[in-house]
């Protein structure tokens, strides 16, 4: 009889190089390990002969950087989504496409179950496992890390290498961080250990080794670089005119970005679990996105569509952090988001310079700022006309004096 | 028989001096001239003289700048307040004070009527006539720029200066900017001129010379500084260990600010009377105390308590905006503002450098931070365990299964 | 040369006649009147006749009632919107049809104003008027109610009919009846008069004669009956088995509803213009169909969107009455309800008894409902497993014991 | 040593009694029982005999319906609260009175514990624990439904019988009804059994004897009866001109709504633990305050403060739903509702006939309602031009008409 197959999250690091070799002893199933290419930037190379030397049946590794950008990075900007007034959702984001890409394998391969090695505290076991109950419900999940068992088998590092070389697992020997890290094409998260202190000063020089994507805004260069992002619709389709795919635009930003020290932030943020929590990210280009996108928005949406959508960020931002983004209630939002954007359209001109992104010039072919009716000198197009302010103020404050006129308290 | 009373917004400029002689003329009314110190840094010495000069009949000139910061300034900032994500309304919440001020005089002095120099397009006459709607729905509001008359009377600076001359009106020689400003406590505004193309670049080299508040980023020290600021229910009550009255806070915050070159902002708003207008705005003090604000409540404001309150924020700006400061629905929002920040108390340390807030530590005697919890270490108390994680996600995938399972297209 | 033209919605009634023969002699234009039929059930016979009589150049009288159901009445229903709790919206959902179909009539004959009756002082002319600045900006909009000269020339009722008579406008004789009413398709309105008093009560015995599309509850069948309709992706489609259009589904509601006393509403409604008004309506048909949808959406909906939804209804319901149909804000808020819709879809039993519309169960081939989860009964399926509400509730908690834990005065 | 001691929410039935049994020997502890009368009219007397014989070492009888009225009921109606459109709450808001009673006596008594009888797929057990979290996050919660071991041990309803006979626990025998309920001073609910099957339809004649605190409309008086409110700051002080406490009004209510066969509500809710599950409810005089509440506001509430409101009602509901009574974010809406409520002071007369509340009337001294306002006769008090709507109607349609010129796909 065929053994029931898994599809594992392999990264080819310890944890789950040793959660290959214990779900395949401990469920005496056959594993497909599956690595998606994201940005992360790690050596995939040797990957695949490390899974099979590990115990994996079949290995995957997909290069899924095109549809990062596209799908998932480029409709999340166009919501402006803002975490908890300070979180670009860099690792939130990745893990709805990771766990997408595991369901469509198992399907292919008539597996019956996926595996992750995030841990029991995390966001991540909740991104992964909320994706694959709409996606695939009747997928089995296995998240090691929250049974009691694995927990006694390995209750410290010290144990998982040991059971590593028991099992013959290539492990390579390297000086583990005072903290963890999770990086993509959108950014690179810094957590837990030295980090957890929230007095701890990151951005104190003796701590500018920790920075991966980005110099600090002290060493970056003393000359200000400008840039011009296109906008069509809502996405960024050119930088200094030359026409970007998503991923290249991510490419060329996150390059910039990093160039001049742009886009760390350092937060106590909450999670879904219900701690609070401390993390540190870079997200060079995306900050450059982010600002630029706004600016855009600013001469090219309606005024009442910007503060619907305004009002209904921190909601959105929300379901993409607690991991629904393939759920109901965030496609519905999507959809007004995207209605949103179909005027977003025109040239942002930013400078950079030591951590800043400073707007430097917008416009647009159907921008919808016209100076003739702002100014405060004569309007050749008389479109506005000073004497209709009265009837207009006059009607706004007529329920504030009925409402002056009695005594809220008698 | 006595004359109608007028109490007049007088800044001693071209504009309000012509207005004063022409009110008094067209109305053969008494004007009281009411100039309120809001941190404006004009030259008030000799504006009584000048006002009585130029026919007033009473003049009230008031430091208003302590309640400024305390009844204003500080509520705002309690909830976050940032208009269309870029401006933290410095003008905006000015204006309601002022008007205040003004009834408070109108009902002193048995006035009939109060009169302003804003224009007919802006959002400041708004502002002024709803806060006088609000408090005193029985005071005549005259707005000379929205009169046909008047407009037709002073077509243009000329003519009012020929009027001036005419009436002995004491009118200072000063050439006129290419660009209209507003300086308060909290901030400079820059509009108009040259300002109105949008594509303009204020950043440039070659445009340092109208900022006010601050250095540019590139202009200030190559040093970092850092700053403590403690917090109490929201507001900030001591600096690097020296308590501070809001006053003394925002003349601290503003000198920091300026010397480190932050807090400039370029953008397009939405005015509320319907047109899109650029504004560029120097907020130093603000925009320190904005993030330190921020960064405090991580890590001693609940998460849904936050989740809500920045779902109002938007709401909450645009009413400040618009001039709703004393409207009904402003007030709800702050009742819960208010109870929003019971616990945000703390200090937060942060690092300035060449236009940047650079958060460097955040510490509460009522921190819900809690690192036992959040850690990937193991947790002497236990407070979290793991196994509930599974619980938890299952729960919450329940729906997202449900539906999986039906065709929504059938 | 060639006269200007101006399309006028005309009812054929005293004040639009007499507004037909005041802006031909006015204006000296060409008046092209347009009379739309969205199921007031007015005499249109003779309507063409009359108004070529009073001096009409051309006459349009267009059967609107199909487009009213299917694109303003449904899309509204699928969102459902219901304005302060209370009022369905049935006038404020007529009129951009109506100034729709009056700006492409205007484009059409090359006219350059459209003209209406409505009064300053009420929503309607704030619906016209907005939705011909949104479709049609080029447009003039006349009102002569909002002209002082009109106003002057026409005091009264008697002033009007003196000018008919001496225009040889033809005006029927008919009691003037001690309310204004509107009709159409969703509802019929009444206001003003005798209805200003909010303690005068119309449901009493005494005032049974001003209703017209419904019997009073008490004069109800005794005998309940029962009526199923059928939902497609959140329109009814089918009632009683029989397959319907939008405009039949209405009818067919409209003759239940008013037959069993349904869809009363007295209410204090707060208008655009900054007033509380009092209305009362009939709304028997869009009642039933407000509660079966709703009914519909327990069954197929899921909670989040449901929720996010309802978070938007006021907001939606507002853009509705006052008038902006065809901005950008309700477009994106459309989009977010058609997502919200794709699969409510099924039957819903309603009982019709005296005024009530009583749920009597409901059912659907794609039904999120599962009662083998709900069950208290042991569950074959095994769904739902209760340890995992431990988990879920401490999760929940957390935060919680968190903040319990701390002296939030401190 | 003394045992450890567990107080039990205790009804005296089967479940409960097993319950305390059970958990005296397993965890061998004392039991103190709490039984709260929160209206729910069971038979009270000789409880304290049964706990006692049943093995409890101390019994609290406490008598709650004046709270549940004033700080539980009364606040949740200001907030005008509705879940899903359609459930007034009335098992909702009554937990976490009942477990905030509970901690009280457990720290009284030295409890480390307090127990339930609440199932793992309700609601319930999720209010009853969030609130004990937030109010005493060191006890510990034991709910047995939730161990394994007690639903090994008790499959069914005999296994539970057998036990209490081998106990010597007293059990009444009673005919099992075929569905649940839960009863208090707001409402009955009635769940599982025959109301699973969502098509099954309660309203019927077959299925008049479920129903207990009202009458079907069919079998109500064929006489209307009108009844009169006052409010006082947005709660209920006197009917029929007589004064009342929240709990007579409550009891007042409920008998004139069940007479009239008012407030009976059959619906599919979501369960905050993620299903579906259908709910049939009588809510008597909650319907009757609910709909004076709204009518009572809408005279005396300012619109934009009822649209601020409302657009969180929903949220507000959830939280009540969902047990988040004692979350701050909770307080935090309820100090937004409080300031809402200070205005809501008057008469509304209502009409109750056959399962109808009809509006019959408001009034109050300090009414927002301006009859000379809105009248479309003369105002004599000039308090509206109707010039004024030109220039609202204007700046309003301005955004509108910029963006009608643009070609949004450009």
């Amino acid at each position: 009889m065929a053994k029931q197959k898994i599809v594992l999250a392999y990264s080819g690091g310890l944890d789950t190089s040793v959660i290959l070799a214990w779900l395949k002893h401990t469920y005496d199933a056959e594993i497909i390990t599956f690595t998606a290419d994201i940005g992360q930037k790690d050596e995939l190379d040797g990957l695949e002969a490390k899974a099979l030397a590990t115990g994996a049946s079949k290995v995957y590794i997909d290069d899924l950087r095109d549809e990062f950008a596209k799908d998932f990075i480029y409709p999340m900007f166009q919501a402006g989504a803002l975490y908890e007034g300070q979180y670009l959702l860099g690792t939130s984001i990745a893990r709805p496409l990771i766990a997408k890409r595991m369901v469509e394998i198992a399907r292919a391969e008539g597996a019956t179950a996926i595996a992750h090695g995030a841990t029991g505290k995390g966001n991540d076991q909740v991104r992964f496992e909320l994706t694959a109950a709409a996606l695939a419900p009747e997928l089995e999940v296995i998240a090691p890390w929250r049974s009691e068992q694995f927990r006694e088998e390995f209750p410290g590092r010290a144990e998982m290498i040991a059971y590593a070389e028991a099992h013959g697992i290539p492990v390579q020997a390297s000086a583990a961080k005072p903290y963890s890290t999770d990086r993509n094409l959108l950014h690179i998260s810094f957590e837990s250990g030295i980090l957890e202190d929230p007095w701890f000063d990151p951005s104190a020089e003796s701590n500018k080794g920790m920075f991966v994507l980005s110099v600090a805004p002290e060493d970056a260069p003393d000359q200000p670089e400008y840039v011009e992002l296109e906008f069509a619709q809502g996405d960024c389709t050119a930088i200094n005119g030359v026409p970007v795919t998503p991923l290249e635009a991510m490419e060329k930003l996150n390059e910039l970005g990093g160039k001049h020290g742009i886009g760390r932030v350092d937060m106590v943020e909450n999670r879904f679990v219900g701690m609070k929590s401390r993390g540190v990210y870079e997200t060079p280009g995306g900050t450059i996105l982010f600002t630029a996108h706004r600016k855009m928005e600013s001469i090219t949406m309606d005024r009442d569509v910007m503060h619907l959508r305004d009002s209904l960020i921190s909601k959105y931002a929300s379901l993409v952090y607690n991991g629904f983004w393939f759920a109901p209630e965030r496609l519905a939002l999507q959809a007004l988001v995207s209605e949103s954007q179909k005027n977003v359209t025109g040239t942002v001109r930013l400078k950079l310079y030591k951590g800043n992104v400073i707007g430097a010039g917008v416009k647009s072919p159907v921008s919808l700022y016209n100076p003739n009716i702002a100014t405060m000198e004569a309007d050749p197009t008389q479109a506005y006309n000073q004497n209709d302010a009265t009837g207009f103020i006059r009607l706004n404050a007529l329920r504030l004096k009925v409402s002056s006129g009695v005594d809220q308290t008698k």
